[in-house]
């Protein structure tokens, strides 16, 4: 339809940014991938390391982490570097935390035996949604590296079951929209972030209102949008994939 | 009826555990509420400020922030001491960002003034829950915190626009149940915690399936759990105000 | 005699607040009493571990140590929260450091074994003699996490060898009084924190005149009121612990 | 000639890698520029403040500093990150110091008026060489950083008098070397970095041997290779601003 | 007398070891002093400072603050440099916040105006007694830098009112003795720090009883010992200040 | 010549400040040396450790590290303590790591055997050139300590491989002068650090110029400068440890 639509972008309010995956964006990593949605750009790299951390030591299961960073200049004015300040902040911890639990969703870790993937995620450019971006090209990353652990004959079984992938939604001047940008996140009633699975399961939702409750009926076309966007995403992970 | 319920305190899969709201526990706070949610007990405390943040300043309006912490020994074997250790882990970061968040949406700020009210919700035992109880006795803390300010007339427009509750829902073994006790958290597949208010607006969704994804099915069902519960709780709170 | 006293709380110069040893308060920890010196309340936990710090492994003995907390609204007004600050201040380490010589000063460390106790006194309420009130409560908590470990028969020989209490005394508008409460303790030249053992022998004095020097005569009218209030509040434990 | 060389990269001992200086890499900063010298890319921008330093409030001149990081997985095997660890190492703050220094240089500070230029120099991928990498492309985005400010009438002068490129130079199995890769730096008797302007000047040597000394006639050997590579660097520079 | 005595020293129960006090140590500070108590070494500086903490800002007075450190290899074997570590540890800051206090008590903050004088005492070596040589030192630097400041007429009332000194004592093997050294201190059962001023008042009593508890008789003549020993200092202190 | 120089000292260009070499000046570590280069005054110790850091473990070499600081008043005004604030400065790891691979330069650390040999350089006084007179102090602390340890049998080899020392350089007021002072460093175009082996082989050059750039001549004038002073420096030494 015509009708003009209230998205500083243009896009229709179901319509994703353009995104790109690209992997072998870096030389060292077992997996290494640039991630973009619309301007929003994530180096995502997996690590492999023979070790997993204290509490599973000896149990014959592996650990998949993540951490994640904002290059100081990702944003529109420049922010601290978490390095110089001294610690990471509440919302950087809270990110990483989201992102290692999503893609453990995804792993057998028994099949990973005692090893440790990292996955880390650092924004170049930030548009909004860049936890989103995270989490869908880190997985592409996570696949490349145990594709390098079967190449290596580290592993007989894949362990990774199924694919995982992430969107935000929201409602923006009453209206429910998929794949916010910075222009919308930041005047925008509702965020929702959403982690799915390839089998149409909820893996997270954190959907968060400080202005305004939002009601089921919101809920429920936002978590529709989700499904469709993350459905698309998965996809489009396919497709780097097989390339 | 009268079928067994496999739930480990016995409790229906609807029913909250014993909930009580305790004002004036402590002396010096403007607003200090012990709320306990059958072995979960939390002390919230709320505090006015004559100040602002730096961000807020010469804006004409207040600011709601929370800090979480446990007691070393409020849990089953003791956590080092985030104080003795140097920093906040990212939980407790996590969690006290939603507290605050949680609190912000029932107030009108500018009703406020240039004033910070902080709301420290210390665990003095922990059986699970303890950021739902957290927000629910918070609530009543910051009421008690503005009709002291009402007291002393340093306001005259009550800046507290509703009520705010929350509580968790999850499936355990299959079962969707209402406020998870210590011994289900642990052994279960799906955690939300849910937050909303009295008009029955959501406030704050945070889902999460570590082992097993969840279907749309089984979030409507505990999404429904969770507006019953925190009607109740809601009604709770009235009734501790009441008082 | 009638003769009106001059300390704000009414009390005579020789007599205690009321004191109350409040054991099992929380359910988790081997030990837990909240102990009440007035408004002064503390929360005392114990906590057994099977290992002990580097410095004594392989030596046979164990180890006794505490740590100190307030909750950021015990005060009057409120104090940052020290994990948020990124650490403990130095009164806070003289504290736990002094807490943890006292105890281990009736702690037969042989007997105890490769063992660590692990006291927390957390004030929950603040109105002076907070650490006084902090050893006097932990030592009950060390009683019970000493007979829990012989209910499980961890330990045949009972190590703790005797009991200890504390009390502050100082010259309060040149008069020695007893137990000062924050009012006098905020307006009082000289003050001085007294551990003794149930044999009145001394454990640690800590003495300071920030003011005005205090002569030897003072020093010796107030070391005996001490004597007889720390008689008192050993009474008090032996009582608590029969109970 | 023909001869076999010895260098891993089968460079000639004067031979640079393959420089490449890409402006506009990322867009929200005033300056952005992505420098490789080979595999090594750092991704260095330019963030324009209207405040100076306290040492400098009121003193109506500029500043210029500069922060270094290198990607957890920048290098072969990944590097804890340092936000992560609370602090910068030692060799990121002698680095990003030297940045700082060098870039200084080469600006009329008065020119500036009260203004702080921050150059954000973050390694994507490592392959050696990357502090001199990081102020060759650092002295582009600084470049575009005060194009953007005159654009904005901000400054009328322009205070950047000269320019500044760095590269390392180093004694490989007896070869003296210019700009030496990862494989070369890591089995190098002697390593310098040099920081020279485009008027031939020095303005920063750091010549390390820790294992072998090296004599005056190396020394000057390696003063030589520097000053022809910087030469070439600051064509490449010139290059580029002129695109 | 020809009794062999059970010091290691040699010394007699009420002997000082030989007290060196040597002013103008270094250069810079507005009182340096070398203050030798046998072979602990302790250097303390005074520097005048024209602004006070934020809590004293606008209220006409000054401030004295104390701060203490050990150089790592300053005892019998090397302990962590604090700087390196991160932090101060409890012991360093319960004698820095106890030299701050001896010293406040001897000073009229309102005669100082509103300056801070900064006592820093270093430790070059360690052989028991370092906080008590310290305060006795830092006096004389507070001294040297009160007499610099009345020479540049900055202020022109005295605002030191008498003499502070400090000393330790103890029970060594059953014996009440004087002054203890490293042999002594690791090897006591109660070790006493007594802070007096020239008047005979006591300022500060620190006493512990680790292992075995001291009775009221042993304490009245540890301060006898300490009355005598700090007589000594007080003479000592003024014959350094006259030369 | 007897043309009036434009030091502020007064020295001659080529004239070093008078150095001594204090071997014992403390009495705990293996070796202990105060140097001074005029009023600048280090005191450098070493101590002997049974064991090496962990990525050493096992390879049967030893290990050099230092560690550097600066009592808070050894300069004109009073520095922070940077064990209060809580981290070393980017400064101070730097001088530190320079001090450390300086003196790994003369040290056969497979003769070492699995030890560790720590240098702390603490500045008690500052004028200058306190880097330089670290690594000449230094070493003399370090030949001190492999002394005692051969006088001990713990080795038999002496690991120490030649001798190193370290001056500045720096063209002041045009004029290329050696070991500079404060009043010179301070007010100078280029300083450069140097350090040589008594082979005359260069360990390490670091020469900065933040005004302006230096030329070649300028360079070659300095090291003529530097070489000649490190000629001296190492005949110091040698006579300080024949003593």
């Amino acid at each position: 339809m015509n009708t003009p639509l209230p998205r500083p972008s243009g896009r229709a309010a179901d319509q994703l940014r353009d995104v790109r995956i690209e992997r072998g964006y870096t030389r060292h990593a077992e997996g290494s991938v640039l991630v973009s949605f619309g301007d929003t750009r994530v180096l995502c790299t997996a690590s492999v390391d023979d070790r997993v951390p204290a509490f599973l030591r000896g149990k014959g299961e592996g650990w998949i982490t993540a951490e994640y960073g904002m290059l100081p200049r990702s944003t529109n004015t420049r922010n601290d570097r978490e390095a110089a300040r001294g610690k990471q902040g509440g919302r950087t911890l809270e990110i990483q935390r989201l992102i290692g639990r999503a893609l453990r969703a995804c792993v057998d870790r028994k099949a990973l035996g005692e090893r440790t993937i990292t996955l880390d995620c650092d924004v170049l450019q930030a548009d909004g949604g860049t936890r989103t971006a995270a989490i869908t090209g880190a997985y592409v990353a996570l696949v490349d590296a145990v594709r390098w652990m079967q190449a290596k004959r580290m592993i007989t079984t894949n362990p990774v079951v199924g694919a995982v992938a992430a969107v935000s939604v929201g409602v923006y001047r009453g209206l429910p929209v998929l794949d916010l940008d910075y222009a919308e996140d930041s005047d925008c009633d509702t965020d929702m972030n959403v982690v799915m699975n390839d089998g149409g399961g909820f893996i997270e939702l954190q959907g968060t209102a400080e202005g305004h409750a939002f009601r089921r009926d919101e809920l429920d076309a936002l978590l529709g949008l989700a499904e469709t966007g993350i459905a698309t995403l998965i996809a489009k992970q396919r497709e780097a994939l097989a390339a």
